[in-house]
């Protein structure tokens, strides 16, 4: 489960990149607490993050549920896969809306089948 | 504690098409990203996605601290009791904010009653 | 870990009491559910909770993984001082969203080391 581990520090690490990256965004194009709306780029910024925030609140219990269940090596590669979707993901928002899909769907679909794999996992052994 | 593993990949997987309808109803009522408001109905589905996601990040750790201290047993039966007040409460709210209430009270005294049991059930491990 | 445990459930009654806050100052200063905008006060709460929202869900992994890799006692202690932090962030956003740095900063950097000390925890286990 160390792997397992490893893999979910840098997804939490790639989202504090990100919440720094929303915060200075703020700062830079001078959007003042507590608004969060008014400046489209801030906004793609604070969406990328926030969006991110929705996954991972799935990501996390159902990496450590897969690799407990199923295997910790693609639970790993899974969890690359969503580390990597994340990245496309926040970068192509921040450029332009429509090109977020991509990033998305890698993610999701990591997700997905971590949360499947997880929970069929589960239930087997609870059988 | 594989049971509570599955109750909480049940729950996940009850977000997952929260998340699922909120972006289908982005498209549906034709709410451009990285926009969130101006839509009344899609303000209803993002702010029941919002709220799930709120009591999600009390729920797992919860879920998991009453199922090692107190009781698995009664960690999933409390759990389901989250699961169908979401359900309730989503489905209301999409409606109309004001039947929301149910599902709502549903949700909170089930996530209060696993929090406060499993602080209660590591102190008195911890001691 | 119990005493791990007992630090998390303590800063998710902290985030609990924050949500409660919030959904009363949404009806004392009559915010109509699904907005959230439009009047500055409630607009301080509801992002002082969103914000603490952002951090726990670095901050209840990273507790787990510190304290299994590195120390309980440490993480224990990183933890009371992010609770501290949350508690200085949301009573200063309230009162004016300039006062929120001092809290911020405690427990961004409590994060920060909860996280980094994790990943080198498990990174060294694994390898």
């Amino acid at each position: 489960m160390e792997l397992v581990a490893v893999v979910i520090s840098l997804a939490l690490a790639e989202y504090f990149v990100i919440l720094v990256k929303c915060g200075q965004a703020r700062g830079r194009l001078g959007v003042a607490a507590p608004s969060t709306t008014g400046n489209p780029e801030f906004e793609r910024y604070f969406r990328a993050q926030y969006n991110t925030l929705e996954q991972l609140v799935i990501f996390v219990p159902a990496m450590i549920m897969f690799g407990a269940y199923v295997s910790t090596f693609w639970a790993a590669l899974l969890g690359i896969v969503f580390i990597a979707g994340r990245f496309l993901y926040a970068r192509g928002y921040v450029i332009d809306p429509a090109r977020r899909g991509p990033g998305f769907l890698l993610t999701v679909v990591a997700n997905g089948v971590l949360l499947l794999g997880g929970l069929i996992g589960a239930l087997l052994r609870w059988l």
